[in-house]
């Protein structure tokens, strides 16, 4: 079963990313994922238990740098890009195209975070499908 | 490969609960899981993407409902009881007691926050165990 259908079986259908992007509902529950994800890639490098505030700066910095800007309309400013990639980095994340502990190896191999994020946006650009 | 070995590999070793909830470190790693989890409990509950802010006092309730008080110092105040209970949640995740998707179900039967915490917090205290 996938963790989409066990955890949050009514999420519901979208057909590009685009809509997965734009969708707010999507980014809010995404800032929470993005938050625990980097709080435990901090752990880890750390060694030590910690948490991360991560800036929506650098999520819209990551953004650009994975080549997904194209999938907005223009006209989206700085808090809407770290939107996109919130809600982006959850639904990768509960449709089981990236696990937890991927984005964590991905985001724990560095300690610049904009560029652990593009790595973790670049990865779930290359493997999100849509039927 | 538990999931502690995967994502946390240095976390330290406890000897009991009291250790565990009071520690501050890991009570902000904690502060992150739960506000991730209990968004994914709402989100469940909806039947659409949100996010759930934890009230320290909820946290603080549950965790006096839940009988485990005791295993803290006298003379604390509710932020730390906050504190106690998120040590103690992302604790028992990270040494896989409590899994994900236990969590959220527990969370998600209730529209009473502190009622689905309660339920939580008793849960995990009753498998907890420390050699």
């Amino acid at each position: 079963m996938s963790k989409r259908s066990i955890l949050f079986p009514s999420l519901k259908k979208y057909d590009n990313l685009s809509q997965v992007m734009t969708d707010h509902k999507l980014a809010s529950l995404g800032d929470a994922y993005v938050n625990f994800v980097c709080s435990i890639a901090s752990s880890k490098r750390k060694r030590e238990p910690s948490s991360a505030k991560v800036k929506g700066k650098m999520l819209g910095e990551a953004l650009k740098r994975a080549g997904l800007r194209g999938c907005l309309p223009s006209r989206m400013n700085q808090h809407t890009f770290a939107d996109a990639a919130e809600a982006l980095i959850v639904y990768a994340w509960l449709c089981d195209y990236v696990t937890l502990e991927d984005s964590v190896t991905m985001l724990g191999k560095t300690d610049d975070l904009i560029k652990g994020l593009t790595e973790l946006l670049t990865t779930i650009k290359g493997k999100v499908k849509f039927s």
